[in-house]
């Protein structure tokens, strides 16, 4: 972690994300006392699930550097974009962290960030993610994967599970189960669900 | 319900909205087919937990009706205006379902929704709300309270359940059972942490 007092993580955002997959983290992370702020590929408005409209704070082309990069799911297919995966290989480099939630996996994986990596995706995608990313061991069955400086998370609500597990290894335990009860998400036990690399290669 | 084919729910946001009280229901919501659409009291930007910027789609002035009127918590002072509450007495005429997540009771408190019934709220506010709404039998210790046609939740990851327990009533159980298992929302249990108010009279 950077020197920095407030952790900061950096949500990408674009047409079709899924609105949970980034408002669940962004709430467990603001509730954990990070600076939390939002990038697209330009500063136009992005409309969440068809749904909601949204204003990003920055483009990629202007965006402040971060601790915790963060994508989301909902359009996988955007991913499929050279600009895109040049700005996540390029400012990844200098966060301690990236975060991934739902098919939020596939742009780490065009960006082959998770080559020899152990991920989790979406449920539907899972044989599609293999498929995709050969060099990647694609786990169904688990909530979320953690191998160190990236975590990659299943599906929509999963991401929740796996922003407490990051306040968890950030600021502690104690700290991750106060942000649970805050936001009473009760039934939130700590490491459940978790699949770390190591626990893979027992 | 009415006539047409597809349910509609008018979320209602405001600066300070918590970000998770209104992301939850919306992907609940989208997920079973709903149209779901924002309002505020103008169009003007709203900024949600001091992190989202999100451009409402009408203003209470030009707002077409709704199914469902859901309303949020984050910044319950923000109700004690005299415009709003108005719009919610009158708006709520036309709904089959009045819905409130966190402290977003307090709107239909203000409103008198809730007086003769049985709510809850966020954990941390049960007690101001009593005082506040002494017409109000308020609960803690309940993840929602149904009352028929209002339903109340508790705070911020709470309004998940509310809203699954909406679309069990509105849509049938299995069809929610549908959306749980979609957004990965595995620990959800039907009518878990529900009270209806024929619980309570018992």
């Amino acid at each position: 972690m950077k020197t920095q007092p407030q952790i900061s993580a950096c949500f990408y955002i674009m047409n079709g994300v899924e609105v949970l997959d980034f408002a669940g983290p962004m709430e467990v992370f603001a509730l954990a006392g990070f600076k939390v702020f939002t990038v697209a590929l330009t500063k136009e408005r992005v409309l969440s699930q068809g749904i909601l409209q949204v204003m990003p704070d920055y483009a990629i082309t202007d965006v402040p550097s971060a601790d915790v990069l963060a994508v989301f799911g909902g359009n996988p297919a955007s991913f499929r974009n050279d600009t895109l995966i040049e700005w996540i290989k390029k400012y990844q480099q200098d966060t301690d962290y990236v975060f991934s939630v739902c098919s939020g996996a596939f742009a780490l994986g065009h960006a082959g960030l998770l080559d020899g990596q152990t991920a989790t995706t979406f449920h539907s995608r899972i044989e599609e993610m293999r498929t995709a990313f050969p060099k990647v061991t694609v786990l169904s069955g688990v909530r979320f994967v953690d191998n160190g400086r990236i975590i990659t998370t299943a599906g929509i609500s999963a991401g929740i599970d796996g922003a407490l597990h990051l306040v968890s290894r950030l600021k502690g335990e104690a700290a991750a189960r106060a942000v649970a009860e805050e936001m009473e998400y009760d039934r939130w036990i700590p490491n459940n669900g978790l699949l770390t690399t190591k626990q893979t290669l027992l």
